[in-house]
């Protein structure tokens, strides 16, 4: 006689770790892509330890069920979504941490939020630099599974580069313990690596030892205005030819609108662009480096400069840049862009959005990571349009095409997910596709880790 | 009638690029671990392009030949030494350079030597950091081969942390693009990364596009000594814990001495240690950071501290650095180790070093890049001497294994090849040998590529 998956499950779990009230699983089906419509899971497993971890693994193995991993569910393009009849592990009570300063190293298990990783960090004067939008609420497992990027990328690099080591858990059931805690390792192949951005298709990541820096000296902030985002894109390129900013975002003239509709800061509305720069080098070297993107700012037609040495003031304008997904989400549905480009390219990034958005009827509000390429153009909607959606999805594709032409990506640091799935093999070519195929078969033969996304 | 493997190699190369007198041969055989004693190649392909490389690996599939990778032949574990009855494959003539200033990127052939990157990054006043000591003879490929650090690696990471993109042959002649020119990429496996430190076993890097930085603002050099290397461990301990040096290197009794014999530039041959730290953030906060360095030196227990902000007085303690290996070279024949630990164990590190050498009574002499926790130390010894060889030999797998009980690497920088291949599982554990055995049968599943080595 068979045994139900579900028997099984339960049997394998402590009491209360297998979740199968409909209403909690229902919490559990979806991520913050909106347009991705969830499957429903045949059970969520809250997961306290690697051992729930590994058995849910081994019984879904056994019954060949999918598992679809889940941090904070505030993933943007669907890698977290449900799967009908899947098994949800949800890392959400895997909160643990412990820093050792020494070491410059923080072991985290994969449900602490970022934030809590920088407020733990900070205890002993050190710093976990990686800060998407979302680190008040999105958590180190999903950053793991997404390569994560942030503001501080330009000078300091996505999640993979403060990844030393991991723990994974396999389709199978196996843990396996992935680099170790020195800053150089060349011990066989950069398997740790792999798993980060795989979106959960090659294994569950169960831990994370991560690297920590001492905190950097105080930022000085500049703001500079331009009547139009090819104007900024121009000033972009010239700055990061010459120094290396800590932060340089820029707000096309909708996303300044609706920043400031929502905090009213006294923002410009009637710039075209406004680019927001960061420099923390420090003493009479940050101040250089102000000067010198100051310089840019005005050489590529700044109609508008302004810098400050205060804190306070900086926070308060990368607090108006970090609440642009929620401020323009105030217009209507949204799709999240995620497109990036070679840094001389940005101009025909930004024309071509233009161009996208007037051919398309859509309005696209631009924000982006402007320093490292990274652009999320915002195409709002009404999702009760059902042309406008259809209008929304067309600038959607037409976007990472576009990125591709110009010699981009159609994801920089959100993940494919199921959102971006349809677009990647334009992006990789067959080749490249073939030979992921080949890794994750290697790697998943029963293909139960999250089929379908992210390859 | 079945083709000798030879003339397939030859039907399919252009003339002159396949050679196979012995004399020529011969020097293609050797890289610099001088205890692997290689193989003959049945001929050596001396490639000018990816359609070279692609021929010479469909002919060695088609006969089951083993194919060895090589740069320029300066790698320290064997990775490039030659396998009996091999095709090596030397990138010696892929010498091709572009750079992108704009988009800040160099697209690079795998046989330019790292100093030649770097002097061309430098026509525009751009930057590639990695630097390993053999900079100035090391080629590109084997730096991407191998993962290479070097100097700068403890502020501006290694050679992985610079490559955006890779063009690689598979083992079955396909070439493939990975990643692409932009900063942040997530669309797919964060495949390039996959091959950077495979050390030719998954397949060929035909081109490279790394990324470039702005020069950074001049250097502020301290020099320090101590009585004893744990002295100057403690003090590293503490430097990296406040500031971030862009070079921290140690030198111990030893390798001051050798160096000083070998340059007499005037060092302390009576000091325990010497420290060498820099810092490249420039202005006041340069100023900063060295004030912190020498404050630990003085903590820590220095008996002289010497700063200088003069570049060219800077550069030449960077060369008597650089200049370790060569210098202790002198004393004999020599086993380079390349161990790792966590930056609070380098005191223990230090302390069984120093049990190893005197229970097998061979001169070790202790370089290395202290502030990632990066060691070599220089097992020398009479290679006519078998009683002296057995004991280096035997110092030098102890001391892997106490890396490893440091929660260390058995390799930072240098690469597993065949030297440190036996300690691999020891490190790994079978679990992840496994994982990496799946990994190497996916995508060489003949087996032909630098077998034996890497996994």
């Amino acid at each position: 006689m068979t045994v139900a998956p579900l028997d099984d499950l339960l049997a394998a779990l402590p009491a209360g770790v297998v979740v199968t009230d409909a209403d909690i699983v229902d919490s559990y089906r979806w991520d913050r892509a909106d347009m991705v419509e969830p499957g429903t899971p045949l059970a969520v497993v809250r997961a306290t330890c690697t051992a729930d971890v590994q058995a849910t693994l081994r019984v879904a193995s056994a019954h060949r069920i999918p598992v679809v991993a889940r941090g904070a569910g505030t993933g943007l393009s669907g890698g977290a979504a449900a799967i009908d009849g899947c098994i949800t592990v949800s890392t959400d009570r895997m909160r643990r941490i412990t820093i050792d300063p020494a070491a410059m190293v923080a072991v985290v298990e994969p449900g602490l939020l970022n934030a809590e990783v920088k407020a733990a960090a900070r205890e002993h004067d050190l710093w976990y630099p990686p800060d998407p939008s979302s680190f008040e609420i999105c958590s180190i497992g999903g950053n793991i599974a997404t390569n994560a990027g942030g503001l501080c990328c330009v000078k300091y690099g996505v999640t993979t580069d403060y990844v030393l080591g991991l723990e994974v858990v396999l389709a199978d059931g196996t843990a396996l313990r992935l680099g170790g805690r020195t800053v150089k390792n060349v011990a066989g192949y950069d398997l740790k690596r792999l798993f980060v951005g795989s979106e959960g298709t090659l294994g569950i990541v169960t831990e994370a030892t991560l690297r920590l820096h001492p905190l950097p000296p105080p930022a000085t902030t500049i703001v500079a205005t331009f009547d139009d985002v090819v104007a900024a894109g121009r000033a972009v390129t010239e700055i990061v030819g010459h120094v290396r900013p800590a932060m340089l975002e820029l707000m096309d003239r909708t996303t300044v609108r609706a920043v400031e509709a929502m905090l009213h800061m006294g923002l410009d509305e009637t710039c075209g662009a406004l680019l927001l720069g960061r420099s923390d080098a420090g003493g009479s070297q940050g101040v250089a480096e102000v000067a010198v993107m100051e310089a840019a700012c005005e050489r590529a037609g700044a109609t508008y400069v302004a810098l400050t040495t205060d804190e306070t003031e900086g926070e308060q304008f990368m607090a108006a840049r970090r609440a642009a997904f929620v401020a323009v989400e105030r217009f209507g549905s949204m799709l999240i862009e995620d497109v990036g480009v070679p840094i001389p390219r940005i101009p025909d990034l930004m024309l071509g959005v233009e161009a996208i958005a007037a051919r398309r009827q859509t309005l696209i509000a631009v924000v982006g990571h402007a320093g490292d390429g990274n652009f999320h153009p915002l195409i709002t909607f009404d999702r009760h349009d059902a042309d406008a959606v259809a209008r929304a999805n067309a600038a959607f594709g037409e976007m990472m095409t576009l990125a591709i032409e110009l010699g981009g990506t159609i994801t920089g640091e959100h993940g494919v997910g199921t959102l971006k799935q349809p677009w990647l093999r334009h992006q990789l070519g067959d080749d490249v596709i073939e030979l992921t195929r080949r890794i994750k078969q290697a790697l998943d033969p029963l293909s139960i880790l999250n089929p379908g996304k992210a390859c």
